[in-house]
Protein backbone atom coordinates (compact mmCIF):
# COMPACT_ATOMS: atom_id res chain seq x y z
CA UNK A 1 0.00 0.00 0.00
CA UNK A 2 1.06 3.76 -0.48
CA UNK A 3 0.63 6.52 1.96
CA UNK A 4 -2.54 7.21 0.14
CA UNK A 5 -3.88 4.11 1.33
CA UNK A 6 -3.93 2.98 -2.69
CA UNK A 7 -2.08 -0.53 -3.86
CA UNK A 8 0.84 -0.12 -5.95
CA UNK A 9 0.34 -2.09 -9.62
CA UNK A 10 2.60 -4.38 -10.60
CA UNK A 11 4.40 -3.24 -13.92
CA UNK A 12 2.25 -5.08 -16.81
CA UNK A 13 4.92 -6.17 -20.01
CA UNK A 14 5.64 -3.68 -22.28
CA UNK A 15 3.38 -2.86 -25.07
CA UNK A 16 0.34 -4.29 -22.85
CA UNK A 17 -2.33 -1.35 -22.31
CA UNK A 18 -5.34 -1.80 -19.33
CA UNK A 19 -8.84 -0.58 -20.61
CA UNK A 20 -12.35 -0.31 -20.17
CA UNK A 21 -14.10 -3.31 -21.97
CA UNK A 22 -15.33 -2.55 -25.66
CA UNK A 23 -16.96 -3.60 -28.36
CA UNK A 24 -13.74 -4.57 -30.54
CA UNK A 25 -13.15 -7.23 -27.70
CA UNK A 26 -15.96 -9.10 -28.59
CA UNK A 27 -13.77 -9.53 -31.84
CA UNK A 28 -10.29 -10.06 -29.55
CA UNK A 29 -10.68 -12.66 -27.43
CA UNK A 30 -12.38 -11.19 -24.13
CA UNK A 31 -14.95 -14.05 -24.09
CA UNK A 32 -11.78 -16.64 -25.06
CA UNK A 33 -9.96 -15.47 -21.77
CA UNK A 34 -13.47 -16.15 -20.01
CA UNK A 35 -13.74 -19.21 -21.52
CA UNK A 36 -10.38 -20.33 -19.26
CA UNK A 37 -12.31 -19.42 -16.12
CA UNK A 38 -15.69 -20.80 -16.41
CA UNK A 39 -18.44 -22.06 -19.43
CA UNK A 40 -19.02 -18.66 -21.31
CA UNK A 41 -21.63 -20.46 -23.58
CA UNK A 42 -23.26 -18.61 -26.55
CA UNK A 43 -22.90 -14.94 -26.02
CA UNK A 44 -24.30 -13.07 -28.90
CA UNK A 45 -22.74 -9.97 -30.34
CA UNK A 46 -25.97 -8.35 -28.96
CA UNK A 47 -25.23 -9.52 -25.70
CA UNK A 48 -22.40 -8.36 -25.29
CA UNK A 49 -23.54 -5.00 -26.54
CA UNK A 50 -26.37 -5.36 -23.87
CA UNK A 51 -23.43 -5.84 -21.45
CA UNK A 52 -21.31 -2.89 -22.25
CA UNK A 53 -24.46 -0.76 -21.55
CA UNK A 54 -24.52 -1.68 -18.02
CA UNK A 55 -20.90 -0.49 -18.13
CA UNK A 56 -20.50 3.22 -15.59
CA UNK A 57 -18.98 4.61 -13.59
CA UNK A 58 -21.16 3.91 -11.04
CA UNK A 59 -22.26 -0.15 -11.06
CA UNK A 60 -20.04 -2.60 -13.62
CA UNK A 61 -16.40 -1.82 -14.43
CA UNK A 62 -15.42 -4.37 -16.66
CA UNK A 63 -11.74 -3.76 -17.41
CA UNK A 64 -9.06 -5.91 -19.57
CA UNK A 65 -5.76 -6.00 -20.50
CA UNK A 66 -4.99 -6.50 -24.07
CA UNK A 67 -1.06 -7.49 -25.41
CA UNK A 68 0.64 -5.94 -28.19
CA UNK A 69 -1.47 -7.79 -30.79
CA UNK A 70 -4.59 -6.26 -29.07
CA UNK A 71 -5.84 -9.37 -28.19
CA UNK A 72 -7.44 -9.87 -24.80
CA UNK A 73 -5.37 -11.36 -22.18
CA UNK A 74 -7.02 -10.37 -19.13
CA UNK A 75 -10.32 -9.68 -17.55
CA UNK A 76 -12.41 -8.58 -14.79
CA UNK A 77 -15.08 -6.73 -13.33
CA UNK A 78 -15.73 -4.36 -10.49
CA UNK A 79 -19.69 -4.07 -9.83
CA UNK A 80 -20.20 -1.62 -7.18
CA UNK A 81 -23.38 -1.87 -4.79
CA UNK A 82 -25.02 0.47 -3.32
CA UNK A 83 -25.97 0.01 0.24
CA UNK A 84 -28.35 1.59 2.79
CA UNK A 85 -25.65 0.55 5.76
CA UNK A 86 -22.81 2.17 6.85
CA UNK A 87 -24.10 5.42 5.56
CA UNK A 88 -25.55 4.96 2.41
CA UNK A 89 -22.17 3.79 1.91
CA UNK A 90 -21.01 1.26 -1.43
CA UNK A 91 -19.75 -2.04 -1.15
CA UNK A 92 -17.03 -3.02 -4.45
CA UNK A 93 -17.18 -6.89 -5.81
CA UNK A 94 -15.38 -7.82 -7.63
CA UNK A 95 -16.68 -10.80 -10.29
CA UNK A 96 -14.56 -13.12 -13.22
CA UNK A 97 -10.83 -12.60 -13.14
CA UNK A 98 -9.78 -14.56 -15.93
CA UNK A 99 -6.31 -14.44 -17.57
CA UNK A 100 -5.06 -16.49 -20.46
CA UNK A 101 -3.39 -19.31 -19.31
CA UNK A 102 -0.45 -18.59 -21.56
CA UNK A 103 0.29 -15.26 -19.48
CA UNK A 104 0.58 -16.90 -16.07
CA UNK A 105 3.25 -15.38 -13.91
CA UNK A 106 3.04 -11.71 -15.68
CA UNK A 107 1.18 -10.40 -12.80
CA UNK A 108 -2.06 -9.82 -14.55
CA UNK A 109 -4.08 -11.06 -12.54
CA UNK A 110 -3.18 -8.70 -9.20
CA UNK A 111 -2.65 -6.08 -11.44
CA UNK A 112 -6.28 -6.02 -12.25
CA UNK A 113 -7.32 -7.00 -8.74
CA UNK A 114 -5.28 -4.13 -6.82
CA UNK A 115 -6.72 -1.75 -9.83
CA UNK A 116 -10.49 -2.72 -8.93
CA UNK A 117 -9.80 -2.49 -5.42
CA UNK A 118 -8.33 1.30 -5.44
CA UNK A 119 -11.24 2.27 -8.38
CA UNK A 120 -13.57 0.70 -5.46
CA UNK A 121 -12.39 3.12 -3.02
CA UNK A 122 -11.54 6.17 -5.30
CA UNK A 123 -15.85 5.41 -6.29
CA UNK A 124 -16.90 5.79 -2.74
CA UNK A 125 -16.62 1.58 -1.37
CA UNK A 126 -15.94 1.31 1.92
CA UNK A 127 -14.96 -2.28 1.47
CA UNK A 128 -14.37 -4.53 -1.66
CA UNK A 129 -15.13 -8.35 -1.35
CA UNK A 130 -14.91 -11.53 -3.73
CA UNK A 131 -15.73 -15.12 -3.63
CA UNK A 132 -13.36 -17.71 -4.79
CA UNK A 133 -12.58 -21.63 -4.55
CA UNK A 134 -10.34 -22.94 -1.67
CA UNK A 135 -7.30 -22.96 -3.97
CA UNK A 136 -7.41 -19.38 -4.81
CA UNK A 137 -7.08 -17.94 -1.70
CA UNK A 138 -3.31 -17.65 -1.74
CA UNK A 139 -3.15 -15.59 -4.92
CA UNK A 140 -5.74 -13.24 -3.34
CA UNK A 141 -4.08 -12.64 0.04
CA UNK A 142 -1.10 -11.81 -2.39
CA UNK A 143 -2.74 -9.12 -4.08
CA UNK A 144 -4.04 -7.55 -0.65
CA UNK A 145 -6.91 -9.06 0.46
CA UNK A 146 -7.88 -10.79 3.40
CA UNK A 147 -10.25 -14.03 4.15
CA UNK A 148 -13.63 -12.85 5.68
CA UNK A 149 -16.77 -15.57 5.88
CA UNK A 150 -18.28 -18.38 3.53
CA UNK A 151 -19.54 -18.32 0.17
CA UNK A 152 -23.40 -19.88 0.31
CA UNK A 153 -24.94 -20.68 -2.93
CA UNK A 154 -28.50 -22.09 -3.78
CA UNK A 155 -28.62 -23.79 -8.00
CA UNK B 1 -38.26 -27.55 -3.06
CA UNK B 2 -41.69 -28.19 -4.82
CA UNK B 3 -41.84 -29.62 -8.18
CA UNK B 4 -41.38 -26.61 -9.92
CA UNK B 5 -38.27 -26.10 -8.29
CA UNK B 6 -39.24 -23.81 -6.11
CA UNK B 7 -38.96 -23.03 -1.84
CA UNK B 8 -41.86 -23.49 -0.35
CA UNK B 9 -42.01 -20.62 2.08
CA UNK B 10 -42.93 -21.06 5.86
CA UNK B 11 -46.50 -19.11 6.88
CA UNK B 12 -45.79 -15.30 8.13
CA UNK B 13 -47.55 -14.60 11.46
CA UNK B 14 -51.01 -13.61 11.10
CA UNK B 15 -51.19 -10.13 9.87
CA UNK B 16 -47.87 -9.67 8.50
CA UNK B 17 -46.87 -8.91 5.14
CA UNK B 18 -44.49 -8.94 2.03
CA UNK B 19 -43.98 -5.56 0.40
CA UNK B 20 -41.71 -3.90 -1.65
CA UNK B 21 -39.67 -1.53 0.27
CA UNK B 22 -41.20 1.60 0.38
CA UNK B 23 -40.60 5.50 1.63
CA UNK B 24 -43.04 4.80 4.42
CA UNK B 25 -40.13 2.07 5.63
CA UNK B 26 -38.22 5.26 6.41
CA UNK B 27 -40.59 5.95 9.42
CA UNK B 28 -41.35 2.50 9.90
CA UNK B 29 -38.36 0.49 11.91
CA UNK B 30 -36.60 -0.09 8.39
CA UNK B 31 -33.02 1.36 9.43
CA UNK B 32 -33.64 -0.15 12.92
CA UNK B 33 -34.09 -3.57 12.27
CA UNK B 34 -30.70 -2.96 9.79
CA UNK B 35 -29.06 -1.69 12.98
CA UNK B 36 -29.23 -4.79 14.75
CA UNK B 37 -27.14 -6.52 11.73
CA UNK B 38 -24.45 -3.76 11.51
CA UNK B 39 -23.86 0.28 11.40
CA UNK B 40 -26.31 1.93 9.75
CA UNK B 41 -25.06 5.51 10.15
CA UNK B 42 -26.67 8.73 9.52
CA UNK B 43 -28.93 8.08 6.20
CA UNK B 44 -30.83 10.77 5.31
CA UNK B 45 -34.39 10.52 3.66
CA UNK B 46 -32.89 11.60 0.65
CA UNK B 47 -30.49 8.89 0.46
CA UNK B 48 -33.20 6.58 1.10
CA UNK B 49 -35.19 7.69 -1.66
CA UNK B 50 -32.12 7.03 -3.49
CA UNK B 51 -31.82 3.87 -2.70
CA UNK B 52 -35.78 3.47 -3.46
CA UNK B 53 -34.70 4.97 -7.28
CA UNK B 54 -31.87 1.89 -7.69
CA UNK B 55 -35.31 -0.75 -6.81
CA UNK B 56 -36.35 -2.32 -9.99
CA UNK B 57 -37.22 -5.65 -11.12
CA UNK B 58 -33.63 -6.22 -12.70
CA UNK B 59 -31.28 -5.17 -10.76
CA UNK B 60 -32.01 -4.24 -6.83
CA UNK B 61 -35.01 -6.19 -5.03
CA UNK B 62 -35.50 -5.11 -1.38
CA UNK B 63 -38.29 -6.71 0.26
CA UNK B 64 -39.44 -6.33 3.59
CA UNK B 65 -42.24 -7.99 6.21
CA UNK B 66 -44.39 -5.62 8.45
CA UNK B 67 -45.86 -6.53 11.35
CA UNK B 68 -49.86 -5.72 12.28
CA UNK B 69 -48.30 -2.17 13.16
CA UNK B 70 -47.09 -1.80 9.42
CA UNK B 71 -43.25 -1.66 11.79
CA UNK B 72 -40.92 -3.10 9.49
CA UNK B 73 -39.53 -6.57 11.42
CA UNK B 74 -37.58 -8.43 8.49
CA UNK B 75 -35.53 -6.77 5.50
CA UNK B 76 -33.23 -8.50 2.91
CA UNK B 77 -32.41 -7.47 -0.72
CA UNK B 78 -31.40 -9.29 -3.91
CA UNK B 79 -28.94 -7.54 -6.42
CA UNK B 80 -29.12 -8.99 -9.48
CA UNK B 81 -25.56 -8.81 -11.68
CA UNK B 82 -25.49 -9.59 -15.65
CA UNK B 83 -23.00 -11.44 -16.06
CA UNK B 84 -20.95 -12.11 -19.48
CA UNK B 85 -20.20 -15.66 -18.87
CA UNK B 86 -23.13 -18.63 -18.50
CA UNK B 87 -24.94 -17.50 -21.51
CA UNK B 88 -25.23 -14.13 -20.89
CA UNK B 89 -26.63 -15.19 -17.51
CA UNK B 90 -27.02 -13.46 -14.38
CA UNK B 91 -26.26 -13.94 -10.98
CA UNK B 92 -28.64 -12.81 -7.60
CA UNK B 93 -26.54 -11.66 -4.58
CA UNK B 94 -28.83 -11.64 -1.26
CA UNK B 95 -27.15 -9.24 0.81
CA UNK B 96 -28.01 -7.90 4.27
CA UNK B 97 -30.88 -9.72 5.76
CA UNK B 98 -31.87 -8.68 9.09
CA UNK B 99 -34.96 -9.61 11.29
CA UNK B 100 -35.94 -7.56 14.48
CA UNK B 101 -34.79 -9.47 17.79
CA UNK B 102 -37.91 -9.68 19.15
CA UNK B 103 -39.14 -11.86 16.23
CA UNK B 104 -36.37 -14.40 15.89
CA UNK B 105 -38.01 -17.96 15.89
CA UNK B 106 -40.65 -16.99 13.53
CA UNK B 107 -39.30 -17.81 10.52
CA UNK B 108 -39.15 -14.41 9.00
CA UNK B 109 -35.18 -15.12 7.98
CA UNK B 110 -36.28 -17.88 6.35
CA UNK B 111 -39.02 -17.01 4.45
CA UNK B 112 -37.11 -13.50 3.08
CA UNK B 113 -34.06 -15.88 1.83
CA UNK B 114 -36.35 -18.36 -0.03
CA UNK B 115 -38.66 -15.80 -1.29
CA UNK B 116 -35.49 -14.55 -2.84
CA UNK B 117 -34.28 -17.14 -4.25
CA UNK B 118 -37.45 -17.90 -5.47
CA UNK B 119 -37.41 -14.30 -7.19
CA UNK B 120 -33.89 -15.00 -8.77
CA UNK B 121 -34.68 -18.05 -10.29
CA UNK B 122 -37.88 -16.16 -11.53
CA UNK B 123 -35.27 -13.35 -12.90
CA UNK B 124 -33.43 -15.98 -14.95
CA UNK B 125 -30.34 -16.43 -12.33
CA UNK B 126 -28.41 -19.45 -12.71
CA UNK B 127 -27.66 -19.28 -8.88
CA UNK B 128 -27.59 -17.02 -5.99
CA UNK B 129 -25.69 -15.94 -3.59
CA UNK B 130 -24.53 -14.63 -0.32
CA UNK B 131 -21.69 -14.18 1.87
CA UNK B 132 -22.02 -14.87 5.84
CA UNK B 133 -20.21 -15.71 8.68
CA UNK B 134 -19.11 -19.07 9.70
CA UNK B 135 -21.65 -18.50 12.77
CA UNK B 136 -24.39 -18.29 10.94
CA UNK B 137 -23.60 -21.32 8.25
CA UNK B 138 -26.20 -23.31 9.52
CA UNK B 139 -28.88 -20.88 9.50
CA UNK B 140 -28.28 -20.71 5.82
CA UNK B 141 -28.34 -24.43 5.27
CA UNK B 142 -31.10 -24.51 6.56
CA UNK B 143 -32.74 -22.12 4.28
CA UNK B 144 -31.31 -24.46 1.33
CA UNK B 145 -28.35 -23.03 0.61
CA UNK B 146 -25.04 -24.87 0.37
CA UNK B 147 -21.45 -24.01 1.30
CA UNK B 148 -19.43 -23.11 -1.52
CA UNK B 149 -16.24 -21.14 -1.36
CA UNK B 150 -14.53 -18.19 0.63
CA UNK B 151 -15.21 -14.90 0.96
CA UNK B 152 -12.30 -12.18 0.68
CA UNK B 153 -12.21 -8.78 1.96
CA UNK B 154 -9.71 -5.30 1.18
CA UNK B 155 -10.87 -2.90 3.64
Amino acid sequence: MTKEGKFELPALPAGYVLSSLEIEDYDNGALDVLAQLTTVGDVAREDFEKFLRLQTATEYNTMVIRNREHRVVGIATLLVETKLIHGFSKVGHIEDVAVDSQERGSNLGRYLVRYLCNLAMSLGCYKVILDCDVENVGFYKKCGLAERGIEMEYR
